[in-house]
Parts: structure tokens; sequence; C-alpha cells
């Protein structure tokens, strides 16, 4: 589904300026790979802190960088003046998060003036990509 | 709805054990609050390091205490030698997570052999409760 | 979490004149039974016309009787000149709907003015009540 | 992500078999479109019985169609004697469902021997086609 608008020229420097202000970001150790209009991707790297009971990635872990990749798609095709939150999501965790790294990849499926829906894949990269779970979001969009 | 089976005798250790091994709540510095057949609560407080770009706290961390205590709700009610393992989950966030100290309270919906359905409430606690979250989760029960 | 706005004198006429243009509700057999601030039920009796392979309620039809009966709790709770829109929700499945009556009970989490959220249980009807489904609904508000 | 199953050779005959039994698809007018390995697609016509209050297809009938693609595609690389289960979904409703004709497209995300997890779209087919819905499932294997 084509997006209805074009990005603004700074989008990239918007996304930026945000995901350095999200200190959970920092402490997860998740960093900014991509940003494309309508998608967005980061990684994250395995680390013992960020652990469940038998020694994967937590699912908040993940859901945390897969929400942030669709909150930050979502943002490259907002107004310029506009913020972004997470309404609700819904994450399918469809095999352990165990990798060296993983990567989220937000993308829009529909960009609204006051909602829009996002769908992100997180792949646990090791060799070749196995998608491990998989995200729907609906993002608020808001003058700031 | 009344969960069908009877929890384990030692099911408080079982829950005790397996979060003390989960790092991740370590590192958000969540604690357990309330163990009960078919209810498990899990403490978050505050902190800068878990925050989103706006000072409040990051859905990701909300979402991780909101799934272990879902989770943690299904092992109470789970025979003795299974574990629990998130197959899906869906949050809505309904108000900002700005308060010095949340609670997410999980309980039971149904308790399945293979499949538990929990609801978890993430409560900001400032004065009176304020519900922040709602999550609604399907957990797999698998033997150890 | 209570509901911060009174709700309309007017909102069961509101409700009843909209649930009686929703022609797919006739066309299951469903049927409105009780509307009170943040709170609408909907029957819907057993039908062979809406099966699935097995001779159980075909899901879409649990869905939609429980999709009405969150949109109409929200609308009760809603300005006077608003109408109310499923943004999106999740419904879980936790019992074959095997009975000759199903109740579907929708419920107000929280009253916002661009979107409310709510959840649905629905229940089984045949002695003793039996939960069979549950759903969360993000639904939006608008002027007519 | 591919399937990790081949599918089974008869799988088409089992698809049809089964969406014959489903008397809710004869009620709503729905029809089989397409079955490959791993993906079904399901057709909804317009009408006026199948409607909500503003005169657009419910989104009851909208899940419905794509509950069903989705649990089909899962069929198509199930083991022989298994049959399939909806535990959940959640939809996200893009844009109102204004068309006359509608294709819900369900394909395996995820092909698992107790679990699947399958992502299914619905397209307004009207002209060129747009995504109106988007359907997230979980499906359960389950020795017929």
């Amino acid at each position: 589904m084509t997006p209805i608008v074009e990005p603004h020229p700074d989008f990239r420097t918007r996304v930026q300026a945000s995901f350095s202000r999200q200190a959970f970001m920092t402490t997860l150790g998740a960093s900014l790979q991509l940003m494309e209009p309508g998608e967005v991707h980061i990684q994250l790297l395995f680390s013992k802190h960020l652990a469940q009971q038998h020694g994967y990635m937590h699912a908040g872990a993940i859901a945390a960088v897969a929400d942030s990749a669709n909150g930050y798609a979502a943002l490259t095709l907002a107004p310029a003046d506009a913020e972004v939150l997470a309404v609700e999501f819904k994450i399918n965790l469809m095999a352990p998060a165990s990798a060296p790294r993983f990567l989220a990849r937000g993308r829009v499926l529909r960009a609204g003036r006051r909602l829009s829906v996002c769908l992100a894949e997180v792949a646990a990269v090791n060799g070749p990509d196995q998608v491990i779970a998989t995200m729907l979001s609906t993002i608020s969009i808001r003058p700031a």
C-alpha cells in the first residue's frame, strides 16, 4: 500500500534526534541502521543482560526495538511538526531469539493523518536471516 | 473464568527461581510483588534509563514486565515439570507511563494443557491507581 | 478504570438507532441485550448457518458481535455528535463456540476524546457461563 | 520465511473439503480463489446484508474471510491427518470496506508442528487494489 504523503526533507534528522532521546534504546545497546521513507531498521546486539530464563533475548527487549522501528517508520511520513506515539501493538514470537545480532525492520502499511499502521519483522542475523518475530502496530500522529 | 487445575505446592519457588534467571528483569530493576494461583504482580520503578523520547517509560519496558507477569501467572497453574513461553501478546498503551512506580498484574483467563491465555493490566502507582496499559497474551505450556 | 465522561442522556437511543442500521447484526440474528454507561451486551443465538467446519460457531461470527459490543460500549460514553469506528481488535478464542446462546459483553477500559479502548468477553450461555473468547479493541471517536 | 514442510499432495482437496463445510462462508457468499502451498485467497462480494451502520462491510465479515484465509493457508502446510483452529487473531482496519469485491490473501509466516503464524491482507478490488485490512493470526495444528 503506497503511503499517500511525501516525507519531509529533514525526516532523517528528526528520526535521529528523537531516537537519541530514547534513553531505553541506549540501555538496550540498540542503534539506527536505516532510515528511508516509510521504513526504519534498528539493530539489537545480543546481551546476556537482556535475557529471559532460558538465555534467549527477552520478548520485551525484542518488542522494544520492533516498537521503535515501527514508530520511526511512521515518523518518516508524518508532517514536519508531528510526533508519534504507539497506541497499541501485537507481536508474534515465532522462534527463540538466540543470535549474536537482531534487526528490527519497521515498515508503514498505511500512513494516515491521525493514525498510521506499521508492520515490523525482527530477524536473527547469523548467516542467513531468520524472522523470529512479527509486530503489527497502530501509531498515533499528533502535533508536537 | 475459573482455572481448571490446582497449582503445584511449589509454584512460588518455581516462579521465583525462573524470575531470578530473567536477567532482563534485573536490568530493568523489576521485582516480584505477588504470587498467587493464577495471578502474579511485578513492580517496575521509574528510571530515566528506561525512557522514550518524551521522558515517559518506553512501551517496551512496560511490555516486558506485563509479558513476564502474564507468563508467570500461567506458570502458577502449569504442571510441575512444565515451562512457559510467550507465543504472542497484544498491548494497548492507554496513558503516558509517567509515575514513580508501576505494577504489572497478570491474571490467567484460561489455563490449558498446551496454551494458556492471560490478561495483564499495568497500573501507574502514584496516589490512586491508574491503569495505563492492558495486555492480552497467549502462553505456550511445554515440558521443561 | 473509571471513564472520565458522563454519558449523553440519549445514549440508549443512539446505540439502538445505530445497531438497527447494522444489517450484518440482523443477518447474524444478533440482538442488543443491555446498554449501560460504558457497557453493552449483544446476544448471538447458535445457528448452523454461522458454523465453521466442525459445526461450532465461526470465529468471524463471534468476533462480529464482540466488535459491535465494544464499539457500542464506546459510543455510550462518546459526545452526542460523535460516531465510533473500530481501528483494530485482537481476539483470543479460548474454547469451542458450541452452545445454544452466546453473550458478548463489551466494556470501556479507557474513554478518550479521540480513541477509546474496550474489552469484551464472549460467554457461552448454557447453564453456568463459560467465557469462550476475549477481545481487546481500539475504537476511533469521530464527529458524525 | 520459508515454510519448513512440503505440502501434502492432496492439500487442495483437503482445503476445499473443509471450506465447503464452513456454512458461514456460504452465508457470507465467500469463495475460494487460490490454493497454493502456504497461501490461500478467499473472495467476498459486497452485500448490504453484511453492512455496518454506515453501509460499509462490517469488520466482522472482513475478519471472517481473513481468518479463514489464514487458517487454510496454514492447512496447506500441515500434516495429512491434521486440522487447524484459530487460537487468536488481530486485525487492523485501515480504510472503509466499500468496494464491490474484496480479496483476503492469507500467507504462512511460520509453519510449525503445533502452531503456525499467518498474515493476511484484505484488498478492496475496484480498479487498482487497495489494502483495507491486515490480520496477524496464530493457528493451532492438531491431529484430526
